[in-house]
């Protein structure tokens, strides 16, 4: 939660220049964004978020991260607009940098979200992927099964110095993942980073799913993965039944899962687990250069990834 | 600029409900403060800043910045305005800090400000210095010329590192400070602190003055002092004459300085930029436990502590 690109008067006004959006009347910088910088922008007519894109981001990428959130909003769905600039452009720079304006979604992250947030959650996540259906653009998942083995093997003497044990089961989680990854399954763009950070909430109302930066084509059921994980556990990996069966109800009341799909939550679930184990075992050691971030602990994902070994079906998710 | 306290949903229900704001709509971390966290807080009656309180605050003295603030928007100042609790209350609690809720006020700090700027910056340190007069309040200036000695002497060393020569001029400024300080002239309550990211602008009109966490009662003049230092300087310590002058005709468009008070200012800009030194160098040195900051670079302080060295009367300020 940082602000890496401090901006002049000139800067400012000069990126201004580029749009219309009206006189601005408050900039602030925000807390929000691990590998950006983001602002507030206030005019006499909207409020807009600048993000500046700052490292890890590939330039070539950001148009489809662009096209997607157009296209959600175009569906009405309440995903950031991107503003296009008055040459047209929806990606313009600024010091160098590459950023973009969005619209501004009011509403707030749940910190610790309730079970009938779960269900509002599912619900987007369902109305996201309809929305999305038949979208022409493609970005391969980088952080799919293909990816974790590269994160996670360097450091599984790390892993083990933070957990005994962790080494072995990590190593065979990821035989086992790379033995079972389903290869079939219905496919779309996913958000694949739906935390409760990315998505705004008045009371149990939805306001708006944020940070696209990691949408890609995958599994549609791996996003509902990435979301038990990361909706519906409490500490020490403990699963809440309540929460899954209501995040996987409120995701079927708007696009039901197949059964070849509910048959592979408990791998995609496990799967989920082990990209984000594996991004957080490799940021924890190596890649702290210069961010104003404390990495997050492996271990969370550790603990889910022991409830996910020991799951039968997905019945255990709430399915 | 950083956040240092994240709060739950029922930290914030909690502290909501001591209050009466209306219903939350967005609740946003601000890249601003050092030594608080700032967070925006839009309900569907207004937006308002929350500003929790952490290290380096004694809560004894929350009440007299609170005052001066509310001092400051009754005389229709725009300073933010602090909301009371149900209770009655200006200063509550959350997660066992010490917070406040304030109005929020439009605005954008200048990043390099104009002349034009400056003479603004001058009118409203005139405007709040009349809407402060007969406040019954006080604070001592801890940071006033008793406490440079303490803050630089340790650290002479660390000075001299910086730049060859600094520990004996540094040294002999705080002699001559401590010999030559004015003991007679009209006080007040001052800001002293109010740099450009404490002013809000709209284009060169004011949007407001904020961060009232350094004021005190002290010389008035000493507060213009401090702005000369903060707002008309260019980078190496070259004193902009122009700017200088811009924000004194603006201070004395609203309050006349008096011949003592004008006669004394190259002492009390000497000492204000003496007050910045001391700090930065001391921050240099000590105090980053647990920053998320970096601390400013002393040495701009040192070279406009030289420009100070070399003036011969008010004039060279413009006065």
């Amino acid at each position: 939660m940082a602000v890496y690109t401090d901006l002049t008067d000139e800067d400012l006004a000069g990126l201004l220049a580029q749009y219309d959006l009206g006189t601005p009347q408050a900039f602030k910088g925000i807390a929000e964004g691990v590998t950006n910088s983001n602002f507030l922008l206030e005019t006499d007519r909207a409020r807009f978020i600048l993000t500046i894109y700052e490292r890890r981001f590939v330039p070539a990428e950001l148009p489809f991260f662009m096209d997607v959130m157009e296209r959600l909003a175009d569906r009405a769905f309440p995903a950031p607009r991107p503003i296009h600039a008055k040459n047209g452009a929806m990606i313009t720079s600024v010091r160098g940098k590459p950023c973009a304006v969005v619209s501004f979604l009011n509403g707030i992250s749940p910190r610790k979200p309730s079970a009938a947030q779960c269900r509002v959650a599912g619900e987007a996540l369902g109305w996201m992927h309809k929305a999305l259906e038949g979208f022409s653009g493609g970005r391969a998942n980088g952080l799919g099964p293909h990816a974790w083995a590269g994160l996670v093997t360097p450091h599984l003497d790390v892993a083990e110095s933070l957990r005994a044990g962790l080494a072995a089961s990590a190593a065979s989680d990821l035989a086992e993942l790379a033995g079972a990854w389903p290869s079939d399954l219905p496919r779309g763009v996913v958000h694949a980073d739906l935390f409760p950070d990315n998505m705004l909430l008045m009371g149990n109302a939805l306001g708006g799913v944020i940070d696209f930066y990691f949408a890609c084509v995958d599994f549609l059921a791996y996003d509902l993965a990435v979301c038990l994980n990361a909706w519906c556990f409490e500490p020490r990996g403990a699963f809440n039944l309540t929460k899954g069966q209501a995040m996987i109800a409120g995701y079927e009341s708007v696009r039901a899962l197949s059964t070849a799909e509910r048959d592979a939550l408990p791998i995609l679930a496990r799967g989920a687990a082990m990209r984000f184990f594996a991004t957080r075992l490799h940021d924890w050691t190596e890649d702290n250069d210069g961010a104003l971030v404390k990495p997050h602990d492996p271990l969370e994902y550790a603990d889910k990834l022991d409830f996910h070994r020991r799951v039968k079906s997905a019945a255990d998710y709430g399915a």
